[in-house]
């Protein structure tokens, strides 16, 4: 079932801020810190919310690749973490579903590049684009150690150096501490 | 952009129901009335609301189709409608997405099948499964003259029959009449 998850950006919550900025397009507005939970904090000065969904491009054979190192989040070595808001294009959501397969892996190898950190980072992806009002399409939240921050960068770049990257059109980038 | 649409059911609203029940799993309350717009009636006994969005499965070829005759709603002459809303297993959501595609089309013909009523049946696919607290996946809409029934009857038999239609666990079938 889809989970709901709220990201509550603010004073206080359970994920201290190292630094945060934009990519691409607006940021947010400077916190402290961010909690994360299935519902919002009650103090916040902005939320992100969306839901855990059913996977959108993932073929059967990169679905067991999946499956094998599942995503653990809340490992205690994994102090660190990244909350990346995403927005895609018009254009991307115009295409038809084999279009934007054939980019995000055929051309873009996005489930390969990602597969490779599987056992590093630990990740989620809450999709908020069909949530009315919403600001972003996808909230991304990984989870790693921090000798590990370094492959998460790693990753990172070659993700933005895609053919899929030239359809986000905004994209923020916070990295935290467990507080 | 996806679009909020809510139906409303109750007392009152632009559309009279004709009949209404469930087609696989429990009713919706009887209303003699229902509202289809960006907002909740005050006066409800039920809202169902989700949103318009993107194509999940939809070929680029098949779109070149489907865009040929684009689905205009509220066309004078379509003075009934159906509302159909469904809910898919755990098990559909579990799969990957070559595997639904692979028996939403490659099995079933469900794009092709629908194609061949775009002439006569005006459509909207509403997306509810990522609305938190949502009890269908699906809300479906069709709008149609009174002659073209008998049609849209033999479109739902044919796509109830296929196997797609084994993974629908919830379906209610409510045919409308403008008030």
């Amino acid at each position: 079932m889809p989970d709901p998850i709220v990201f509550s950006g603010g004073a206080h919550g359970a994920w201290k801020v190292r630094r945060q900025g934009a990519v691409k397009g607006a940021p947010l507005a400077d916190v402290t810190h961010i909690e994360r939970g299935a519902t919002a904090s009650a103090d916040a000065a902005w939320t992100l919310s969306g839901v855990t969904s059913n996977l959108r491009y993932t073929s059967a054979s990169e679905k067991r690749v999946l499956d094998a190192t599942p995503s653990v989040l809340a490992k205690p070595a994994a102090t660190r973490a990244a909350l990346i808001p995403i927005t895609k294009s018009a254009a991307w959501w115009a295409l038809a579903q084999d279009e934007r397969r054939a980019i995000l892996e055929e051309q873009s190898h996005h489930v390969a590049i990602g597969s490779d950190y599987l056992g590093v980072v630990a990740r989620q992806l809450v999709h908020c684009r069909d949530q009315p009002g919403a600001r972003f399409d996808f909230l991304t939240w990984f989870e790693f150690a921090p000798a590990d921050e370094g492959r998460f960068d790693e990753l990172l770049a070659k993700l933005r150096a895609t053919p899929e990257w030239t359809y986000i059109e905004h994209e923020v980038d916070i990295r935290l501490e467990r507080a």
